[in-house]
């Protein structure tokens, strides 16, 4: 698997653009990414109760298991905005459609922004509009920028791969800062790929990459209405289609496991007021549910968040959210780690450990917390950062 | 019922005092509480599954259901300490049984402050010695200081009620202000009487009020392994002994609700950080399990709490935490209001309500959510508070 430059766009056929759409004041916020041809579809979405309309437009689309478009807005989720909400993200869908020659259900939608505010639709339509007549191979960068929200940096990531001794690209972006918890908060990403995939296994090898990255991601703690991970397959790179079946299969998702993963550690890395990016893995749990029971317990500490920040080895704040997490625990085993040095041994400060040398690690941008309940073989990982004032202003200032 | 002055030694033959251990820098950090007779005795503690020693200890001393003493430092959880940290509870009763000339079994402890640090055993058996020694019916209000942690005002309250004609003291304090949340976070709180009340009756009593008060706080969504509400009552006003079956068990039980919610709302507006009193009340949920989630889900957010602290009627971080809570939730049957003002009706912004009107309620130091999710009857309500830099400071400057 070779790195290569840059994002979506990077696959055979597939095209981007973005525009200011003024749905912001003066910033890139709508973005197309269009394939040349018609491509097998996967997709994820929040789990929350409370569903942005673009969020239901898309499962539909997905059913079908064949897409070509999407148009992405940032600056306004169209979340809680009852129907005219639906009319809108329809409206979207088939304003894009007519744009690009496609039927309407070829096309999906994705919002990112505000909740509750009703779509600017006149000027999302000559958005859509602008940004259709400047499609271009290079248009990656662009798109990658005009999704972005409270996210200081763009995040985009490619890989090429071989299949049949065909050169396979994937490409993806994502954006992300805020409401970043369990099951995809306040983000979206977006996979493509010229390989020839079998919708069903496109599906299943998005559903195993996304539990394994986005799903294991922690800034706040909340869960968003809009998140969206949407994965398109136009087939052009001339490989045999790809299926559980093929003798490559375990490259193509290894390769999709590795994109999608290091995109959910630049949102992670990019998170509102981090400064800190911390792996937090919980071993020798009574199950797998219960050691991801705990890594998130811990993660959304804000105790132990606002002590990361401090760069105190407050290794009580850890056990004591390991205790509440719900997962067995038995006091006197609890092992804990920072790096390679060991706090906690057995339930009780580990003697021989400084707490100089805790600091220094802690001093670090990037350290691991490893937790051992040392009373069965589950484990699981969640990448997480610390609690700082940025966050609080970010979010004190991020206006209704 | 009538309020009177100050805590725990307003009802007859209690007294209390505090000293300067030194366990913390040149501050009181050592209190006793003793009842000039055996007292009926009732306990909550913190459902945490990693539990500090004197909370193993004081659950023993309950189930005999009788007790005379408490003793309670801070600046030390002694939690996490392994075989010694148990030695260390029963030492503090074994030194204050013999001050006091009781049996040892008739002696709780308390303790709050940093984990996992071994108790200072010397200075804490000097500091019991010289408490005894300093035992007055005046000592309530300097217990009460001396069992501060971050706390930034003492916490007191007190009331006399009339059972069979006579006058009934109930006096209490208590300590917390960061890591509350859900089943009693790091707070101590302790209650007293004089009433003579049947311990079974007294514990079933102290239980319903938590679960309405101290149950129902959150400050930042930890929950800690010290937590403990003890009461005692001694039964020197002289009435018949109360239980469910006296004809004014209700006068009793009333007035110790009271007691306890105002505790509790000292301990959200205490807060650490907090600049605003919050009460969050779900209704019209499917059930009253479902409204509680939800109550807490508003509560804990982070994104809910910074935009509270910013002024700002971010609305749609509200109805997105009662998306995930996992309360049903049908999205266009939701209303919310900030106090009197409707701010989303049927699951989009309410028509004819101002921001700015918002804003202004959001300017003030107390106010309330209501959330109706109209499906059902289930109902709650959660005490919570803002999360502003200040959290973020006391929280990473704290240290180990």
């Amino acid at each position: 698997m070779n790195k290569i430059n840059s994002g979506i766009t990077v696959p055979l056929g597939f095209r981007a653009s973005a525009v200011k759409a003024k749905i912001k004041h003066d910033k890139l916020d709508l973005a197309l990414v269009v394939s040349d041809r018609p491509a097998s579809v996967a997709g994820m979405f929040t789990i929350n109760k409370i569903q942005a309309a673009p969020v239901k437009l898309c499962k539909g689309v997905v059913a079908l298991q064949s897409a070509q478009a999407i148009v992405i807005n940032s600056g306004n989720a169209n979340a809680c905005t009852g129907r005219k909400g639906m009319d809108d993200a329809s409206r979207m869908a088939s304003v894009t459609a007519e744009c690009l020659g496609l039927n309407e259900d070829s096309v999906l939608v994705c919002s990112t922004g505000t909740i509750g505010v009703p779509m600017p639709m006149e000027k999302i339509e000559n958005g859509i509009r602008a940004a259709a007549a400047e499609l271009s191979e290079d248009g990656g960068d662009i798109a990658a920028r005009a999704i972005m929200t409270t996210d200081k940096v763009s995040k985009q990531v490619s890989a090429e791969i071989s299949i049949d001794g065909h050169v396979v690209r994937i490409g993806g972006m994502a954006k992300g800062s805020g409401m970043i918890e369990p099951n995809m908060a306040t983000m979206l990403g977006f996979l493509t790929t010229d390989a020839d995939v079998d919708p069903s296994a496109l599906q299943d090898c998005l559903s195993a990459a996304v539990r394994r990255s986005f799903n294991r991601i922690s800034v706040d703690g909340d869960q968003s209405t809009n998140d969206t991970v949407l994965f398109l397959a136009n087939g052009m790179a001339g490989n045999s289609r790809l299926s559980g079946s093929h003798k490559e299969w375990k490259v193509f998702t290894e390769a999709v496991d590795k994109l999608t993963l290091e995109l959910a550690h630049m949102i992670v890395t990019d998170g509102e007021g981090a400064t800190k990016f911390v792996t937090v893995t919980v071993k020798g749990a009574l199950s797998n549910s219960d050691a991801l029971a705990a890594c998130r317990a811990v993660s959304n500490s804000l105790l132990v968040k606002t002590s990361w920040f401090g760069c105190d080895p407050n290794w009580g704040r850890i056990i004591d959210a390991v205790g509440y997490s719900g997962a067995e625990v038995i006091e006197n085993l609890v092992d804990i780690w920072y790096d390679d040095l060991c706090a906690v041994k057995d339930g009780c400060v580990a003697s021989g450990t400084a707490v100089k040398e805790l600091q220094k690690i802690l001093a670090g941008k990037k350290f691991s917390i490893v937790i051992d309940l040392k009373i069965g073989k589950g484990r699981d990982t969640v990448y997480t950062c610390d609690c700082s004032y940025e966050y609080v202003r970010i979010n004190a200032e991020y206006t209704t």
